[in-house]
């Protein structure tokens, strides 16, 4: 396929990274803002106040956990999406929508991490967070089988590797989400799947054939 | 025209960009805030606290309706943006104003789509916010006339498809306002027409005369 | 003077716009959070619903206000600071200091606009804005201090301009700060004196001597 | 050491610094929240208007030094990030990791710095201060050490200073946590000591050897 030339209804590279770095910073820190310090405790003796600000650091422990847990979570999509971005030539305007249409999705994040924080032994409260994530990996596969059909690509990207690594994500959150009915406890460890399964296809992926 | 030499008073297009990109971000992901984790329910039973969230997550579907919906909107106008400065060849001080202009009306769509999220039962919001939309292509029509008028665009740009655009925006969204208290259902179904009148209008532009 | 060589403590370009861009765009924005949808109505008749929507709408008018003034005035500040930088050839670390120490500033206008917006009437209001605006025009001017004695600036800027700029800023709103604990409501009509000196000044700088 | 070339898989600098500058411009201005504009008096005499103003005004006074405080030190945490970031020739995939985690640390600041201002008479509101300064420092450290070992540094590059400065941090921050504990009051004064250590030892490392 010869290399497309770009036009002009293509949008620059840098409005989209832009953009996206953008959404991607305010996605990881939102979530800071749900740490709140807790209130001074009055007038208590020292000790006594001590053990006050320490049981209230403790009930804060839990948001703590779920707001590095997104941060990561969202860090690592990012890396997908720069790892994806370098490899695109150009965008069309089509692309740039399929990638406003991902960034919707990875900035729900926050909000169903903390749904999986705080109703966790809920079956909803699982299967909405695997959801979240499932539709994010289709969004990404959307994208790139557009940029791929539409010729978008630079010649000798890795595509092997971008689509199978979102096609991982997206199955072992639908098993995720198909347990949380079924057998919830198990469902919760269905994501460590993802650290088997990943380095595993990378390594038959570098096999030649 | 002779192409228009930069002067030390032009604002780089980088920072053009860079405060626009930042200001749509922030823009698209500030309703995710309106998402509230729903508090857990104390001590239930299992199956009642199924149902308790399940109630409390159906209660949240019309605020991540508006969610998206901002964000989709958001979205387009900042397609909109990029391709509009895909055809800037300078911007001076005027345009960069102007442009902070056109950001100031389209950071107040996650407020007027809120609005008539919650109150499109009234004329009013569905006013509103129609009212915000015309005032965005307005001040995008402005922007336009000023560089095109100051010799700022790049040559052989599209100018014909940019401003139609904006001017069908204006015409619908100001149909959509006035409906608003004539006829409040039709009103919701306005909108609509930009689908149908953009591509029309797209196919018979692209005609040669 | 000979042009300085960057050297490798110097902070590029890009990184300085880039935290600034960010900042400014969080600034302009932070005011739309103000701006909180009415609840709605209860069980009322429609003609009801409307009038007291319409009530609750007006009574959100001061807050649209002053989000609308403050993007504008933070605006312009951005102008000065793309202005500033276009003419700045390195930032050594002093310079990128001071940067942040005037993005500081910068930050605290939505905080002091809406103390105006909200306590005008009293003369600690009035002028906690103006010192405000005093402090960002200080900031300004050391940083373009430092920028010209530490050979930092492009050679053939416009240094009386930017400078003269600022030190009528600053002079402008240090009168009004005096002014309200003198005589407030001259106070009030301070700022427009900006709008008289600025052309002036320009049309007198542009003479040639 | 051959000048490594980079591969499909690194991330590119524009991305890195996108992200970065992003969420330290969120991190710096995230705290203006904090500073709500009080409420309006109510039907009071002027006189009393502006006294009752006053005291609000005062009593906002702790969150706006810890609102600088915490901007300014945030700035520093920029200044080392773009001088280390300066010195990368190429970001592998584990590097931009580690500049994720090094900015999820960071992103606290906010949070414990608000902790220390408010609850600075504890000994785990100071300890908690400090571990996140030991931990951003860490963090650092092992960002250096990846790049120095994996060869992904400019050369040339100015290590001993870089690696130093986090050092320095990582102690002095360790013992004031430490003190937290044994001598609350000299865990305030231990900062102060880096005031003095990095002057000292930024002489010392000029010496040539």
């Amino acid at each position: 396929m010869a290399e497309p030339l770009p036009t002009p209804q293509d949008v620059p590279a840098h409005r989209i990274h832009g953009l996206s770095d953008g959404i991607f910073a305010i996605v990881m820190t939102l979530l800071v803002l749900e740490l709140r310090v807790p209130e001074q405790a009055g007038e208590l003796a020292q000790a006594a106040r001590e053990a006050h600000f320490a049981a209230d650091l403790a009930a804060l422990l839990p948001r703590l956990i779920v707001y590095a847990f997104t941060f990561l979570i969202a860090g690592v999509s990012w890396l997908s999406h720069t790892h994806f971005q370098s490899s695109v030539l150009r965008t069309d305007r089509r692309l740039a929508f399929l990638n406003i249409l991902y960034l919707m999705l990875v900035s729900l994040l926050p909000f169903t991490s903390a749904l999986i924080g705080e109703h966790g032994d809920t079956a909803l409260g699982v299967a909405v967070y695997a959801v979240n994530q499932v539709l994010i990996a289709a969004a990404f596969l959307w994208m790139l089988a557009h940029a791929v059909s539409g010729g978008l690509m630079r010649p000798g990207w890795a595509n092997e590797r971008l689509g199978q690594r979102a096609l991982v994500n997206a199955l072992v959150f639908t098993v995720m989400a198909l347990l949380a009915f079924a057998a919830k406890p198990l469902a919760w460890y269905t994501p460590f799947a993802l650290i088997l399964l990943h380095p595993l296809l990378g390594r038959v992926m570098r096999r030649p054939w």
